[in-house]
């Protein structure tokens, strides 16, 4: 665990080295939980962007694009739900003046009982030694069974009044559970009050006719109020789907652990139309394909697991996470919902307008359901990049960081070098790059000694280095080197573009 | 200049119906000056994207991408004049509650006598005949000559009092000229005042931590705060660029034209940070690459027109667009800007910290001087839309509509169909499909008659269209016709991707 916190910490600070990722606006001491993707980060950034929209529009017959805005007509959010129920139960501390997020309270309190739990446990196996059975012994030794009973007890009671929105109940079982202000020492709390997670603003300026508008909190709800312009005007037929790439907006009360939950952030969705009744065949189908999707990368398959929710949203009738090992234990990387056809029914209600789709084998109009794929884009960078930091010991004993990116995905295809500064090698070098780069993003670097430059491109993830030497301007051929294998080969300059295209073509990501 | 407003009208209706744009909430009636890009706008954005992104970065040792949020500190905009001087003078009408931008009333009254003059001037041009020598009469007669001084003296007084921030006097030369509410009629006017176009919204929700935050007006100064990080990391040497695409927000009061003028929009922007000195040599080497790359696209070099700007903003010391010959007539579609060291200078006075760059060569300490390069991505949209859509007069008497959209931009490359829906022609087409598909952005139609579905791919712009027929299945061949010229080629199979990809590939255009 304290390995992996520390992973966390080493792959920010190489984001920020190399230019991945920095902190927004960091000459003003930054901004909470906002980060700018540097030169090196928004290639790769595109690059996840191009492979899913690749794979999910380019390859499919069925699913097409759009890109909506941000804004969006206010009564949007009326007819989602956002505005009477995208809400975080705050409470206030009358001595520090801090604010918390009721629920988050209540978890940390019942984290506290665990760790006695688990104190309690690592002291008895300390006791008995082998002779230790910690299944047994967790299910007969009373302190644990008690504080177990405690917990479910406390998670119960924070599900019942949280669904109910009995907002004074939720004070109440925090002044029962004793909770302090982990500022003020004090059980000093004001009310809980709901507060609404969108950022909202005002347009336009014509007296008496500015009007509130929301920062879209999902890309979602731009894809259904399209529905039939999209049906119509692309002469789809069901089933099919409409994906989306975007950004949207927060205001989270905890927002933290680097890009994984920000206020500002960016959504891949897909929103797949099918007939009533067909959804449970189409969100099985869309689970196990993003779920190939996911481990094609071949970051590992062991990353993933799948998690099944039981409480569902009130618009879904099925829902799972993807989930990926970051370096802070298994989240949530995608979801996968089954939306039924909640969201359109209720544009046709508030927008007195019919979303219907005439279906021509059934000889029947009605509402499609809805199957979702939902992906946080910088969560899957974040994924990307923490699975492939790793530091290397290599035989002869020395020491490599490496970023072993998925070819597609690094930011650069090719490092281009002269082995040495003179004799004509920069020159020729720098032909060999104006013909590859018209392929392939491509680096050029001649400073430092081979080796150094090696290790530099390793960080970045670089797939190839091609070395231009003496050899070169004799026989046309050059060294490339593997990235993964550190291995170097001498090719022919005239087949450079095929061997890396070998290696970086989209084809190989996507035909799996 | 009727027919121009009709290719405007016409542009708007084909991008609605072949689904490139369409209204932003449209089952909500709409929200003003917003727009969504449909499942073909999407792609033909992205592939405009694209070519900004590759020809500027990756043709590019010295310039790098980066993606900055949208959610800035706030600081950032005292430090660039944003939050003082980003205004526009709006003033009510008392009887009506009707808001205007004070400038705009002004210039419509000028209008209104540019109209007069034209009048005199075609009456005159009618009465003499072919005996009229326009330039003759617009230098010599009296009631011309009157109007055009009342023009330059309105002007003159409009130009200066905005200048000076004279809100009284934009007010008394409203009075002067005896304007009146177009709504009500009537001369009751409210005092001028400034009203700032950016949007401001809450972040956080902590009690008393709550921050006014803007959503950026420009993506200029996400490079500009980040203009040490990148040249560090990277290891940059000056001169050396950094290119952004964003979406950036303004609450214009009058936001109009399609998507040529919307409150949220998208830019495409380089800031080349140069030695102080050198800026006005690298200010006209943009200048001449950017139009370079306009003409490029082949949509005709009598589109575009430079326009050198007298009146200079307040951080810059040249300045220049390129204007596009739109609908609308002449407007800007990229700004070239030599900005001196201002913004980089402001933000080291409001952060305390320093921006600059060691020059080895020099052996000096500096802050760079900044060209930069800023394309509207919505505008260049709409030109390339607007100048590839063409109602065309066949030679057999029939019409047709194609948008004749560079091959590089165009939603879909190929269509891919089975001449008939038996004998395995569909199966046949689907396998050709499936594997053009890794390359291309394939469209695959069966439906109509062979006419029929050519035009309906003339009509988005998809440059070649494949033919499956009975002697496919026989000889290995297709037929592939191009859009513009509508004639059709026999070919084998084996050689269709080398044949597309002749015409669509990136190289032809960033080799140019």
């Amino acid at each position: 665990m304290e390995q992996k916190e520390d992973l966390l910490k080493e792959v920010i600070s190489h984001a920020k080295e190399y230019g991945f990722v920095f902190p927004s606006s960091e000459i003003y001491d930054g901004l909470a939980a906002t980060y700018d993707y540097g030169q090196l980060g928004s290639e790769l950034k595109n690059n996840i962007k191009q492979y899913w929209w690749k794979s999910m529009v380019q390859m499919n017959d069925n699913i097409v694009g759009i890109d909506a805005a941000i804004f969006m007509h206010p009564t949007t959010w009326k007819a989602s739900g956002h505005v009477d129920a995208f809400n975080d139960p705050l409470i206030d501390n009358k001595d520090s003046k801090k604010r918390y997020r009721a629920d988050v309270l209540i978890e940390e309190h019942i984290e506290k009982i665990r760790q006695k739990i688990n104190k309690e446990v690592e002291k008895a196996a300390k006791k008995f030694a082998d002779a230790f059975d910690e299944g047994q012994f967790r299910a007969t030794n009373p302190n644990v069974l008690r504080n177990e009973e405690k917990i479910k007890e406390i998670e119960d009671r924070m599900r019942v009044t949280l669904e109910e929105n009995d907002l004074e109940g939720v004070k109440k079982l925090i002044e029962d559970l004793e909770i302090v202000c982990p500022i003020s020492g004090s059980r000093n709390w004001t009310e809980v009050r709901q507060f609404n997670l969108m950022f909202s603003t005002e347009l336009g300026s014509v007296a008496g006719d500015a009007a509130t508008i929301y920062l879209r909190p999902e890309t979602a709800q731009g894809i259904f109020v399209n529905f039939l312009n999209v049906q119509k005007s692309g002469r789809m037929k069901i089933p099919f789907g409409i994906a989306q790439i975007g950004k949207a907006f927060r205001n989270e009360i905890v927002a933290r652990q680097f890009i994984f939950r920000m206020r500002e952030f960016e959504q891949m969705e897909m929103q797949f139309f099918v007939r009533p009744g067909e959804e449970m065949q189409w969100y099985h189908h869309w689970k196990e394909t993003r779920l190939k999707w996911h481990k094609a990368l071949g970051l590992g398959e062991n990353y993933y697991r799948e998690h099944d929710h039981i409480k569902l949203a009130h618009y879904a009738n099925a829902a799972c996470d993807i989930e990926f090992d970051f370096p802070m234990g298994f989240k949530e990387l995608e979801g996968i919902h089954s939306r039924t056809d909640f969201d359109l029914k209720q544009h046709e209600q508030f927008s007195g307008k019919k979303l219907q789709y005439f279906d021509p084998e059934l000889n029947q109009n009605y509402v499609p359901y809805v199957v979702e794929t939902s992906v946080g884009l910088d969560r899957m960078f974040l994924a990307v990049m923490s699975a492939s930091y790793k530091n290397e010991k290599l035989e002869d004993g020395s020491e490599r960081v490496v970023l072993s990116l998925p070819a597609q995905l690094a930011p650069y295809k090719v490092a281009v070098m002269p082995l040495t500064k003179k004799d004509g090698l920069p020159e020729k070098a720098t032909e060999i790059l104006n013909d590859l780069r018209f392929d392939f993003n491509c680096q050029y670097d001649e400073k430092d000694s081979p080796g150094k430059r090696y290790r530099r491109q390793d960080a970045i993830g670089t797939p190839y280095c091609v070395m231009v030497d003496h050899q070169t301007l004799e026989d046309h051929t050059v060294t490339i080197r593997d990235r993964d294998t550190m291995e170097q080969e001498r090719v022919a300059i005239a087949e450079l573009r095929a061997k890396i295209e070998e290696k970086v073509s989209w084809r190989n990501l996507l035909a799996k």
